[in-house]
Protein backbone atom coordinates (compact mmCIF):
# COMPACT_ATOMS: atom_id res chain seq x y z
CA UNK A 1 0.00 0.00 0.00
CA UNK A 2 1.67 3.83 -0.66
CA UNK A 3 -0.18 5.62 0.80
CA UNK A 4 -3.40 6.30 3.24
CA UNK A 5 -5.57 8.97 2.42
CA UNK A 6 -8.90 11.08 3.82
CA UNK A 7 -9.94 12.00 0.56
CA UNK A 8 -9.21 10.74 -2.82
CA UNK A 9 -9.90 13.22 -5.93
CA UNK A 10 -10.00 11.80 -9.13
CA UNK A 11 -9.76 14.38 -12.14
CA UNK A 12 -8.49 18.02 -11.93
CA UNK A 13 -11.10 20.02 -13.47
CA UNK A 14 -12.87 22.78 -11.50
CA UNK A 15 -14.60 20.26 -9.94
CA UNK A 16 -11.74 17.95 -8.65
CA UNK A 17 -9.82 21.16 -7.75
CA UNK A 18 -12.64 23.21 -6.04
CA UNK A 19 -13.33 20.20 -3.92
CA UNK A 20 -9.26 19.84 -3.27
CA UNK A 21 -9.00 23.33 -1.88
CA UNK A 22 -12.40 22.78 -0.09
CA UNK A 23 -11.23 19.33 1.70
CA UNK A 24 -7.64 21.11 2.42
CA UNK A 25 -9.23 24.13 4.12
CA UNK A 26 -10.88 21.38 6.71
CA UNK A 27 -7.81 20.12 7.62
CA UNK A 28 -8.01 16.81 5.26
CA UNK A 29 -5.18 14.54 3.94
CA UNK A 30 -6.10 14.67 0.28
CA UNK A 31 -4.75 12.83 -2.77
CA UNK A 32 -5.68 14.59 -6.27
CA UNK A 33 -5.04 12.79 -9.41
CA UNK A 34 -5.04 14.41 -12.83
CA UNK A 35 -4.64 14.89 -16.11
CA UNK A 36 -1.72 16.67 -18.12
CA UNK A 37 -3.64 19.70 -18.64
CA UNK A 38 -5.56 19.92 -15.70
CA UNK A 39 -8.74 19.86 -17.96
CA UNK A 40 -8.68 19.64 -21.18
CA UNK A 41 -11.74 20.40 -21.90
CA UNK A 42 -10.61 24.27 -19.86
CA UNK A 43 -7.63 24.86 -22.07
CA UNK A 44 -9.60 24.85 -25.08
CA UNK A 45 -12.06 27.58 -24.37
CA UNK A 46 -11.26 30.55 -26.48
CA UNK A 47 -13.41 33.13 -24.06
CA UNK A 48 -15.34 32.22 -20.73
CA UNK A 49 -17.88 34.80 -19.64
CA UNK A 50 -20.10 33.00 -17.43
CA UNK A 51 -17.70 31.95 -14.37
CA UNK A 52 -19.10 34.42 -11.51
CA UNK A 53 -15.72 36.87 -10.84
CA UNK A 54 -14.21 36.31 -13.74
CA UNK A 55 -15.63 38.68 -17.13
CA UNK A 56 -14.04 38.24 -20.77
CA UNK A 57 -11.12 35.53 -19.70
CA UNK A 58 -9.49 32.70 -22.14
CA UNK A 59 -9.49 29.08 -20.77
CA UNK A 60 -5.98 29.20 -20.39
CA UNK A 61 -6.30 32.53 -18.15
CA UNK A 62 -8.74 30.92 -16.00
CA UNK A 63 -6.92 27.18 -15.88
CA UNK A 64 -3.61 29.78 -14.68
CA UNK A 65 -5.39 31.07 -12.03
CA UNK A 66 -6.73 27.81 -10.92
CA UNK A 67 -3.29 26.53 -10.65
CA UNK A 68 -2.52 29.62 -8.57
CA UNK A 69 -4.64 29.33 -6.19
CA UNK A 70 -3.84 25.54 -5.19
CA UNK A 71 -0.28 26.24 -5.80
CA UNK A 72 -0.88 28.73 -3.02
CA UNK A 73 -2.61 26.55 -1.15
CA UNK A 74 0.06 23.77 -1.18
CA UNK A 75 -1.81 21.70 -3.00
CA UNK A 76 0.20 19.10 -5.36
CA UNK A 77 -1.46 17.60 -7.61
CA UNK A 78 -0.57 13.51 -8.56
CA UNK A 79 -0.10 12.81 -12.19
CA UNK A 80 -1.08 9.29 -11.90
CA UNK A 81 -3.94 7.35 -13.69
CA UNK A 82 -6.73 5.49 -11.58
CA UNK A 83 -7.61 2.32 -12.74
CA UNK A 84 -9.95 1.36 -10.25
CA UNK A 85 -11.89 2.27 -7.36
CA UNK A 86 -12.85 -0.17 -5.11
CA UNK A 87 -15.65 -0.16 -2.02
CA UNK A 88 -13.77 -1.77 0.64
CA UNK A 89 -16.14 -1.34 3.55
CA UNK A 90 -15.07 1.79 5.61
CA UNK A 91 -12.46 2.84 3.04
CA UNK A 92 -11.40 2.83 -0.47
CA UNK A 93 -8.59 1.01 -2.54
CA UNK A 94 -7.63 3.11 -5.61
CA UNK A 95 -5.50 0.95 -8.12
CA UNK A 96 -2.69 3.49 -9.73
CA UNK A 97 -0.86 0.96 -12.07
CA UNK A 98 1.61 -0.78 -9.78
CA UNK A 99 0.64 1.22 -7.09
CA UNK A 100 -1.88 0.82 -4.40
CA UNK A 101 -3.56 3.89 -2.68
CA UNK A 102 -6.22 4.04 0.08
CA UNK A 103 -9.00 6.58 1.24
CA UNK A 104 -11.80 6.94 3.67
CA UNK A 105 -13.72 8.96 0.68
CA UNK A 106 -13.48 9.19 -2.75
CA UNK A 107 -14.34 11.98 -5.11
CA UNK A 108 -15.27 11.06 -9.08
CA UNK A 109 -14.64 14.54 -10.96
CA UNK A 110 -13.82 12.67 -13.91
CA UNK A 111 -15.16 14.52 -16.43
CA UNK A 112 -17.91 13.55 -19.23
CA UNK A 113 -15.29 12.87 -22.78
CA UNK A 114 -14.21 9.57 -22.18
CA UNK A 115 -13.29 7.41 -24.76
CA UNK A 116 -15.86 4.87 -26.05
CA UNK A 117 -15.42 1.53 -25.73
CA UNK A 118 -13.97 -0.74 -28.75
CA UNK A 119 -16.65 -3.60 -29.73
CA UNK A 120 -15.48 -6.53 -27.85
CA UNK A 121 -13.72 -4.78 -25.30
CA UNK A 122 -15.97 -4.86 -22.59
CA UNK A 123 -17.05 -8.77 -23.32
CA UNK A 124 -13.09 -10.11 -22.73
CA UNK A 125 -12.06 -7.61 -19.96
CA UNK A 126 -10.10 -9.77 -17.86
CA UNK A 127 -9.25 -12.31 -20.89
CA UNK A 128 -6.41 -10.37 -22.58
CA UNK A 129 -8.22 -7.31 -22.50
CA UNK A 130 -6.51 -4.62 -20.11
CA UNK A 131 -6.18 -1.16 -18.79
CA UNK A 132 -3.11 -1.23 -17.02
CA UNK A 133 0.25 -2.46 -19.17
CA UNK A 134 2.63 -1.94 -16.28
CA UNK A 135 0.20 -3.53 -14.15
CA UNK A 136 -0.38 -6.70 -16.44
CA UNK A 137 2.99 -6.86 -18.31
CA UNK A 138 4.41 -9.95 -16.62
CA UNK A 139 1.11 -11.98 -17.67
CA UNK A 140 2.99 -11.01 -21.53
CA UNK A 141 6.22 -13.03 -20.97
CA UNK A 142 6.90 -14.30 -24.06
CA UNK A 143 3.53 -13.71 -25.51
CA UNK A 144 2.50 -10.94 -28.31
CA UNK A 145 0.60 -8.19 -27.16
CA UNK A 146 -1.00 -5.01 -28.65
CA UNK A 147 -1.05 -1.41 -26.89
CA UNK A 148 -3.96 1.06 -28.15
CA UNK A 149 -3.02 4.44 -26.80
CA UNK A 150 -5.04 7.51 -26.66
CA UNK A 151 -2.25 9.99 -25.45
CA UNK A 152 1.93 10.25 -25.30
CA UNK A 153 1.95 8.33 -21.76
CA UNK A 154 1.34 5.00 -23.85
CA UNK A 155 4.78 5.22 -24.95
CA UNK A 156 6.47 4.70 -21.75
CA UNK A 157 4.25 1.89 -20.88
CA UNK A 158 4.78 0.10 -24.05
CA UNK A 159 8.71 0.21 -23.84
CA UNK A 160 8.54 -1.14 -20.33
CA UNK A 161 5.99 -4.30 -21.77
CA UNK A 162 8.24 -4.64 -24.66
CA UNK A 163 11.32 -5.49 -22.12
CA UNK A 164 8.96 -8.90 -21.17
CA UNK A 165 7.05 -9.70 -23.99
CA UNK A 166 8.30 -10.97 -27.50
CA UNK A 167 6.14 -8.47 -29.31
CA UNK A 168 4.66 -5.41 -29.39
CA UNK A 169 2.43 -3.62 -31.27
CA UNK A 170 1.63 -0.30 -30.77
CA UNK A 171 -1.36 1.78 -32.27
CA UNK A 172 -1.45 5.57 -31.26
CA UNK A 173 -4.83 7.04 -31.63
CA UNK A 174 -3.38 10.34 -30.89
CA UNK A 175 -0.90 12.68 -33.51
CA UNK A 176 2.79 14.03 -33.26
CA UNK A 177 6.03 11.97 -33.14
CA UNK A 178 6.36 8.64 -31.36
CA UNK A 179 9.62 7.82 -28.61
CA UNK A 180 9.57 4.42 -28.36
CA UNK A 181 11.81 1.64 -28.42
CA UNK A 182 12.69 0.75 -32.06
CA UNK A 183 11.78 -3.26 -31.11
CA UNK A 184 7.98 -2.36 -31.21
CA UNK A 185 6.11 -2.03 -34.28
CA UNK A 186 3.87 1.00 -34.86
CA UNK A 187 0.60 0.32 -36.75
CA UNK A 188 -0.97 3.55 -37.95
CA UNK A 189 -4.49 2.47 -38.16
CA UNK A 190 -8.20 2.27 -36.54
CA UNK A 191 -9.37 -0.43 -34.06
CA UNK A 192 -12.74 -1.77 -34.30
CA UNK A 193 -12.98 -5.25 -32.81
CA UNK A 194 -11.31 -7.54 -30.16
CA UNK A 195 -12.29 -10.75 -31.43
CA UNK A 196 -11.65 -13.86 -29.34
CA UNK A 197 -13.38 -17.29 -27.70
CA UNK A 198 -12.36 -17.61 -24.58
CA UNK A 199 -9.55 -14.72 -24.68
CA UNK A 200 -8.39 -12.20 -26.68
CA UNK A 201 -7.27 -14.26 -30.21
CA UNK A 202 -7.17 -11.56 -32.85
CA UNK A 203 -7.46 -7.61 -33.44
CA UNK A 204 -9.49 -6.37 -36.10
CA UNK A 205 -8.20 -2.77 -37.49
CA UNK A 206 -9.62 -1.15 -40.32
CA UNK A 207 -7.17 -2.14 -42.60
CA UNK A 208 -5.25 -4.81 -40.93
CA UNK A 209 -5.50 -7.62 -38.65
CA UNK A 210 -3.22 -8.02 -35.37
CA UNK A 211 -2.49 -11.77 -34.14
CA UNK A 212 -2.31 -11.12 -30.12
CA UNK A 213 -2.75 -12.48 -27.02
CA UNK A 214 -3.30 -9.42 -25.12
CA UNK A 215 -4.95 -5.70 -25.72
CA UNK A 216 -4.15 -2.95 -23.56
CA UNK A 217 -6.10 0.30 -24.22
CA UNK A 218 -4.37 3.05 -22.43
CA UNK A 219 -7.33 6.01 -22.38
CA UNK A 220 -7.56 9.33 -21.11
CA UNK A 221 -10.30 8.41 -18.78
CA UNK A 222 -12.73 5.54 -18.24
CA UNK A 223 -16.38 5.80 -18.12
CA UNK A 224 -16.92 6.22 -14.27
CA UNK A 225 -18.97 2.44 -14.22
CA UNK A 226 -15.62 0.76 -15.21
CA UNK A 227 -13.66 2.99 -13.17
CA UNK A 228 -15.87 2.42 -9.46
CA UNK A 229 -18.04 -1.22 -10.26
CA UNK A 230 -21.12 -0.89 -8.47
CA UNK A 231 -21.58 2.73 -9.02
CA UNK A 232 -25.27 3.52 -10.55
CA UNK A 233 -25.75 5.31 -13.71
CA UNK A 234 -28.51 7.39 -15.02
CA UNK A 235 -29.05 7.79 -18.20
CA UNK A 236 -25.30 8.32 -18.98
CA UNK A 237 -24.35 10.51 -15.53
CA UNK A 238 -23.45 9.37 -12.31
CA UNK A 239 -26.46 9.40 -10.09
CA UNK A 240 -26.06 11.46 -7.35
CA UNK A 241 -28.25 13.51 -4.99
CA UNK A 242 -28.21 17.25 -3.73
CA UNK A 243 -25.05 16.50 -1.36
CA UNK A 244 -23.29 14.64 -3.83
CA UNK A 245 -23.82 11.59 -3.04
CA UNK A 246 -23.44 8.43 -5.03
CA UNK A 247 -25.33 5.24 -4.14
CA UNK A 248 -22.07 3.81 -2.76
CA UNK A 249 -21.53 5.43 1.12
CA UNK A 250 -18.51 7.78 1.20
CA UNK A 251 -18.41 8.19 -2.47
CA UNK A 252 -18.88 11.27 -3.74
CA UNK A 253 -19.25 12.53 -7.35
CA UNK A 254 -18.89 16.03 -8.93
CA UNK A 255 -19.15 18.18 -11.95
CA UNK A 256 -19.76 16.99 -15.64
CA UNK A 257 -19.38 13.32 -14.53
CA UNK A 258 -22.71 14.09 -12.49
CA UNK A 259 -25.07 15.45 -15.33
CA UNK A 260 -25.74 19.05 -17.52
CA UNK A 261 -25.26 21.74 -17.79
CA UNK A 262 -21.67 21.03 -18.43
CA UNK A 263 -20.26 24.07 -17.01
CA UNK A 264 -17.01 24.87 -15.03
CA UNK A 265 -18.50 26.99 -12.61
CA UNK A 266 -21.81 24.31 -12.09
CA UNK A 267 -18.45 22.01 -11.53
CA UNK A 268 -16.49 23.82 -9.13
CA UNK A 269 -19.35 24.49 -6.83
CA UNK A 270 -20.35 20.46 -6.94
CA UNK A 271 -16.87 19.56 -6.45
CA UNK A 272 -17.35 22.28 -3.28
CA UNK A 273 -20.67 20.49 -2.12
CA UNK A 274 -19.25 16.96 -2.28
CA UNK A 275 -16.00 17.87 -0.49
CA UNK A 276 -17.82 19.36 2.58
CA UNK A 277 -20.22 16.49 2.40
CA UNK A 278 -16.92 14.32 2.41
CA UNK A 279 -15.64 15.36 5.64
CA UNK A 280 -19.30 14.84 7.18
CA UNK A 281 -19.36 11.50 6.35
CA UNK A 282 -15.20 11.30 7.61
CA UNK A 283 -16.38 12.68 10.72
CA UNK A 284 -19.00 10.59 11.06
CA UNK A 285 -16.82 7.43 10.00
CA UNK A 286 -14.39 8.64 12.88
CA UNK A 287 -17.20 8.74 15.93
CA UNK A 288 -18.69 5.43 15.17
CA UNK A 289 -15.35 3.78 16.20
CA UNK B 1 -47.75 46.87 -15.21
CA UNK B 2 -44.06 48.09 -15.05
CA UNK B 3 -42.70 45.67 -17.01
CA UNK B 4 -42.24 42.20 -18.63
CA UNK B 5 -39.03 40.26 -18.76
CA UNK B 6 -38.02 36.70 -19.52
CA UNK B 7 -36.58 36.21 -16.05
CA UNK B 8 -36.83 37.53 -12.94
CA UNK B 9 -34.06 36.70 -10.44
CA UNK B 10 -34.88 37.93 -6.31
CA UNK B 11 -31.15 38.24 -4.65
CA UNK B 12 -27.56 39.92 -5.48
CA UNK B 13 -25.93 37.41 -3.61
CA UNK B 14 -23.27 34.61 -5.60
CA UNK B 15 -26.72 32.65 -6.61
CA UNK B 16 -28.39 35.81 -8.30
CA UNK B 17 -25.35 37.26 -9.60
CA UNK B 18 -24.23 34.24 -11.42
CA UNK B 19 -27.76 33.42 -12.63
CA UNK B 20 -27.89 37.36 -14.08
CA UNK B 21 -24.68 36.50 -16.24
CA UNK B 22 -25.93 33.19 -17.24
CA UNK B 23 -29.35 34.48 -18.30
CA UNK B 24 -27.94 37.31 -19.87
CA UNK B 25 -25.18 34.80 -22.19
CA UNK B 26 -28.14 33.36 -23.05
CA UNK B 27 -29.88 36.41 -24.46
CA UNK B 28 -32.66 36.51 -21.90
CA UNK B 29 -34.15 40.18 -20.75
CA UNK B 30 -33.54 39.99 -17.26
CA UNK B 31 -34.35 42.17 -14.11
CA UNK B 32 -32.55 41.13 -11.15
CA UNK B 33 -33.68 42.74 -7.71
CA UNK B 34 -30.87 43.29 -4.79
CA UNK B 35 -30.28 44.53 -1.77
CA UNK B 36 -27.66 47.47 -0.68
CA UNK B 37 -24.88 45.39 -0.36
CA UNK B 38 -25.11 42.47 -2.99
CA UNK B 39 -25.02 39.92 -0.25
CA UNK B 40 -24.47 41.44 3.24
CA UNK B 41 -23.33 37.83 4.15
CA UNK B 42 -20.15 38.40 1.48
CA UNK B 43 -19.40 41.75 2.83
CA UNK B 44 -18.48 40.74 6.00
CA UNK B 45 -16.08 37.80 5.90
CA UNK B 46 -12.86 38.50 6.65
CA UNK B 47 -11.69 36.20 4.41
CA UNK B 48 -12.34 33.81 1.39
CA UNK B 49 -9.67 30.55 0.19
CA UNK B 50 -12.70 28.11 -0.93
CA UNK B 51 -13.90 30.00 -4.39
CA UNK B 52 -11.55 28.52 -6.71
CA UNK B 53 -9.52 31.02 -8.59
CA UNK B 54 -9.17 33.42 -5.89
CA UNK B 55 -7.07 32.78 -3.22
CA UNK B 56 -7.05 34.64 -0.06
CA UNK B 57 -9.05 38.05 -0.94
CA UNK B 58 -11.42 39.06 1.36
CA UNK B 59 -15.27 39.63 1.00
CA UNK B 60 -14.95 42.93 -0.10
CA UNK B 61 -12.47 42.32 -2.78
CA UNK B 62 -14.78 39.11 -4.36
CA UNK B 63 -17.62 41.43 -3.92
CA UNK B 64 -15.86 43.63 -6.16
CA UNK B 65 -15.03 41.15 -8.74
CA UNK B 66 -18.42 40.27 -8.89
CA UNK B 67 -19.64 44.14 -9.61
CA UNK B 68 -17.28 44.47 -12.16
CA UNK B 69 -18.23 41.09 -13.62
CA UNK B 70 -21.95 42.43 -13.98
CA UNK B 71 -21.19 45.87 -15.03
CA UNK B 72 -18.86 44.48 -17.52
CA UNK B 73 -21.58 43.18 -19.03
CA UNK B 74 -24.19 45.59 -18.76
CA UNK B 75 -26.04 44.36 -15.69
CA UNK B 76 -28.06 46.81 -13.52
CA UNK B 77 -29.10 46.00 -10.59
CA UNK B 78 -32.72 47.11 -9.79
CA UNK B 79 -32.61 48.34 -5.90
CA UNK B 80 -36.57 47.71 -5.05
CA UNK B 81 -37.73 44.98 -2.83
CA UNK B 82 -40.10 42.59 -3.96
CA UNK B 83 -43.11 41.66 -1.42
CA UNK B 84 -44.68 38.87 -3.29
CA UNK B 85 -44.27 36.44 -6.29
CA UNK B 86 -47.75 34.85 -7.62
CA UNK B 87 -47.60 31.69 -10.20
CA UNK B 88 -50.06 33.14 -13.08
CA UNK B 89 -49.54 30.15 -15.08
CA UNK B 90 -47.46 30.51 -17.73
CA UNK B 91 -46.14 33.90 -16.33
CA UNK B 92 -45.47 35.28 -12.79
CA UNK B 93 -46.35 38.63 -11.54
CA UNK B 94 -44.01 40.34 -8.92
CA UNK B 95 -45.30 42.64 -6.79
CA UNK B 96 -43.08 45.39 -5.53
CA UNK B 97 -44.36 47.82 -3.54
CA UNK B 98 -46.63 49.76 -5.64
CA UNK B 99 -45.40 48.49 -8.71
CA UNK B 100 -45.87 45.31 -10.41
CA UNK B 101 -43.65 43.36 -12.93
CA UNK B 102 -44.16 40.03 -14.75
CA UNK B 103 -41.47 37.23 -15.82
CA UNK B 104 -42.18 34.09 -17.77
CA UNK B 105 -39.76 33.00 -15.03
CA UNK B 106 -37.92 33.08 -11.64
CA UNK B 107 -35.65 32.42 -9.98
CA UNK B 108 -35.27 32.95 -5.94
CA UNK B 109 -31.98 33.63 -4.35
CA UNK B 110 -32.86 35.66 -1.51
CA UNK B 111 -30.11 33.22 0.66
CA UNK B 112 -31.07 31.97 4.30
CA UNK B 113 -30.56 35.31 6.72
CA UNK B 114 -34.38 36.50 6.68
CA UNK B 115 -35.47 38.24 10.07
CA UNK B 116 -37.60 35.86 12.03
CA UNK B 117 -41.64 36.30 12.40
CA UNK B 118 -42.91 38.05 15.51
CA UNK B 119 -45.10 36.28 17.51
CA UNK B 120 -48.90 36.80 16.00
CA UNK B 121 -47.73 37.81 12.90
CA UNK B 122 -48.52 35.17 10.54
CA UNK B 123 -51.66 34.63 12.32
CA UNK B 124 -52.49 38.49 11.84
CA UNK B 125 -51.11 38.91 8.02
CA UNK B 126 -53.57 40.84 6.30
CA UNK B 127 -55.73 41.38 9.10
CA UNK B 128 -53.87 44.52 9.94
CA UNK B 129 -50.38 42.93 9.47
CA UNK B 130 -48.52 44.06 5.98
CA UNK B 131 -45.37 43.84 4.57
CA UNK B 132 -45.49 46.69 2.29
CA UNK B 133 -46.54 49.61 3.75
CA UNK B 134 -46.82 52.53 0.61
CA UNK B 135 -48.81 49.65 -0.96
CA UNK B 136 -51.46 49.50 1.99
CA UNK B 137 -50.72 52.75 3.23
CA UNK B 138 -54.55 54.34 1.72
CA UNK B 139 -56.12 51.55 3.92
CA UNK B 140 -55.02 53.44 7.19
CA UNK B 141 -56.27 57.07 6.34
CA UNK B 142 -56.98 58.63 10.23
CA UNK B 143 -55.96 55.65 11.28
CA UNK B 144 -52.66 54.72 13.82
CA UNK B 145 -49.94 52.65 12.12
CA UNK B 146 -47.09 50.95 13.48
CA UNK B 147 -44.25 50.17 11.49
CA UNK B 148 -41.34 47.88 12.24
CA UNK B 149 -38.30 48.74 9.89
CA UNK B 150 -35.05 46.46 9.83
CA UNK B 151 -33.59 49.01 8.12
CA UNK B 152 -33.26 52.69 6.81
CA UNK B 153 -35.10 51.66 3.86
CA UNK B 154 -38.24 52.23 6.40
CA UNK B 155 -37.97 55.81 6.42
CA UNK B 156 -39.46 56.83 3.26
CA UNK B 157 -42.38 54.34 3.99
CA UNK B 158 -42.49 56.04 6.83
CA UNK B 159 -42.31 59.61 5.91
CA UNK B 160 -45.15 58.56 2.95
CA UNK B 161 -47.55 56.57 5.32
CA UNK B 162 -47.76 59.74 7.56
CA UNK B 163 -48.86 62.02 5.53
CA UNK B 164 -52.60 59.47 5.32
CA UNK B 165 -52.38 57.90 8.74
CA UNK B 166 -52.98 60.07 11.90
CA UNK B 167 -50.51 58.91 13.53
CA UNK B 168 -47.71 56.88 12.68
CA UNK B 169 -44.86 54.93 15.19
CA UNK B 170 -41.46 53.84 13.76
CA UNK B 171 -39.77 51.11 15.65
CA UNK B 172 -36.29 50.86 14.19
CA UNK B 173 -34.82 47.40 13.93
CA UNK B 174 -31.56 49.13 13.47
CA UNK B 175 -28.79 51.46 14.85
CA UNK B 176 -28.12 54.94 13.38
CA UNK B 177 -30.02 58.22 13.32
CA UNK B 178 -33.09 58.22 12.09
CA UNK B 179 -34.41 60.93 9.14
CA UNK B 180 -37.83 60.72 9.22
CA UNK B 181 -40.55 63.15 9.93
CA UNK B 182 -41.25 64.92 12.76
CA UNK B 183 -45.03 63.62 12.86
CA UNK B 184 -43.49 60.25 13.04
CA UNK B 185 -42.99 58.99 16.67
CA UNK B 186 -39.86 56.76 17.29
CA UNK B 187 -40.11 54.17 19.78
CA UNK B 188 -36.84 52.27 20.59
CA UNK B 189 -38.13 48.94 21.79
CA UNK B 190 -38.19 45.63 20.89
CA UNK B 191 -41.29 44.29 19.73
CA UNK B 192 -42.77 40.87 21.03
CA UNK B 193 -46.02 40.27 19.80
CA UNK B 194 -48.76 41.58 17.76
CA UNK B 195 -52.04 41.25 19.50
CA UNK B 196 -55.57 40.92 18.06
CA UNK B 197 -59.07 39.31 17.93
CA UNK B 198 -60.37 39.39 14.54
CA UNK B 199 -58.06 42.45 13.68
CA UNK B 200 -54.77 43.74 14.79
CA UNK B 201 -55.83 45.52 18.19
CA UNK B 202 -52.46 45.78 20.28
CA UNK B 203 -48.46 45.48 19.48
CA UNK B 204 -46.87 44.72 22.57
CA UNK B 205 -43.33 45.63 23.08
CA UNK B 206 -40.59 44.50 25.96
CA UNK B 207 -41.02 47.61 27.40
CA UNK B 208 -44.16 49.64 26.09
CA UNK B 209 -47.88 48.61 24.40
CA UNK B 210 -48.86 50.64 21.23
CA UNK B 211 -52.78 50.61 20.62
CA UNK B 212 -52.42 50.59 16.81
CA UNK B 213 -54.82 49.55 13.75
CA UNK B 214 -52.40 48.37 11.63
CA UNK B 215 -48.66 47.07 11.97
CA UNK B 216 -46.32 47.14 8.91
CA UNK B 217 -43.28 44.75 9.43
CA UNK B 218 -40.43 46.35 6.52
CA UNK B 219 -38.03 43.09 6.53
CA UNK B 220 -34.70 42.77 4.32
CA UNK B 221 -36.29 39.67 3.45
CA UNK B 222 -38.95 37.22 3.65
CA UNK B 223 -39.52 33.64 4.32
CA UNK B 224 -39.70 32.11 0.78
CA UNK B 225 -42.74 30.68 1.62
CA UNK B 226 -44.36 33.99 2.33
CA UNK B 227 -42.86 35.15 -0.61
CA UNK B 228 -43.83 32.69 -2.70
CA UNK B 229 -47.37 31.75 -1.78
CA UNK B 230 -47.54 27.34 -2.53
CA UNK B 231 -43.42 26.86 -2.86
CA UNK B 232 -42.68 24.01 -1.07
CA UNK B 233 -39.99 23.62 2.28
CA UNK B 234 -38.38 20.91 3.75
CA UNK B 235 -36.68 21.41 6.98
CA UNK B 236 -36.68 24.85 6.62
CA UNK B 237 -35.20 25.17 2.79
CA UNK B 238 -36.43 25.48 -0.43
CA UNK B 239 -37.36 22.11 -2.16
CA UNK B 240 -35.45 21.83 -5.23
CA UNK B 241 -34.00 18.96 -7.38
CA UNK B 242 -30.93 18.91 -8.92
CA UNK B 243 -31.89 21.28 -11.75
CA UNK B 244 -33.05 23.81 -9.37
CA UNK B 245 -37.05 23.81 -10.10
CA UNK B 246 -38.93 24.27 -7.32
CA UNK B 247 -42.48 22.41 -7.26
CA UNK B 248 -43.94 25.36 -9.16
CA UNK B 249 -43.15 25.02 -13.07
CA UNK B 250 -40.80 28.15 -13.68
CA UNK B 251 -39.44 28.88 -10.65
CA UNK B 252 -36.39 27.88 -10.14
CA UNK B 253 -34.23 28.67 -6.60
CA UNK B 254 -30.75 28.50 -5.98
CA UNK B 255 -28.21 29.34 -2.90
CA UNK B 256 -28.81 29.33 0.47
CA UNK B 257 -32.38 29.51 0.37
CA UNK B 258 -32.13 25.37 -0.95
CA UNK B 259 -29.91 24.12 1.88
CA UNK B 260 -26.44 23.53 3.40
CA UNK B 261 -23.53 24.21 2.62
CA UNK B 262 -23.67 27.90 2.68
CA UNK B 263 -21.02 28.60 0.39
CA UNK B 264 -20.37 31.17 -2.31
CA UNK B 265 -19.29 29.19 -4.40
CA UNK B 266 -21.81 26.37 -4.27
CA UNK B 267 -24.77 29.31 -4.69
CA UNK B 268 -22.70 30.73 -7.53
CA UNK B 269 -22.78 26.87 -9.48
CA UNK B 270 -26.50 26.46 -8.45
CA UNK B 271 -27.20 29.90 -10.15
CA UNK B 272 -25.98 29.19 -13.20
CA UNK B 273 -27.49 25.77 -13.26
CA UNK B 274 -30.98 27.69 -12.19
CA UNK B 275 -30.36 29.89 -15.12
CA UNK B 276 -29.66 27.43 -17.92
CA UNK B 277 -32.86 25.83 -17.42
CA UNK B 278 -34.99 28.70 -16.72
CA UNK B 279 -33.97 29.24 -20.30
CA UNK B 280 -34.53 25.89 -21.35
CA UNK B 281 -38.10 26.35 -19.60
CA UNK B 282 -38.70 29.83 -21.40
CA UNK B 283 -38.17 28.04 -24.59
CA UNK B 284 -40.53 25.43 -24.01
CA UNK B 285 -43.25 27.54 -23.34
CA UNK B 286 -42.50 29.63 -26.39
CA UNK B 287 -42.31 25.97 -28.42
CA UNK B 288 -45.49 24.97 -27.84
CA UNK B 289 -47.56 28.57 -28.26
Amino acid sequence: MDGRYDIAIIGSGPAGLSAAINSKIRNKNIIIFWNSDLSRKLITAPIINNYLGFHNVTGIQLKQEFESHISNMGIKLNYEKVNAVYAMGDYYSLMVNEKMYEATAVIIATGIEFDKPIKGEQELLGKGVGYCATCDAPLYKSKTVSIIAYNKDGEEEADFVSELAEKVYYIPMYSGELNINSSIEVIKDIPLEIIGAERVELLKLKNSEIKTDGVFILKNSVAPDQLVPGIIIEQGHIKVDRNMNTNIPGCFAAGDCTGKPYQYLKSAGEGQVAALNAVLYIDSIKNKK
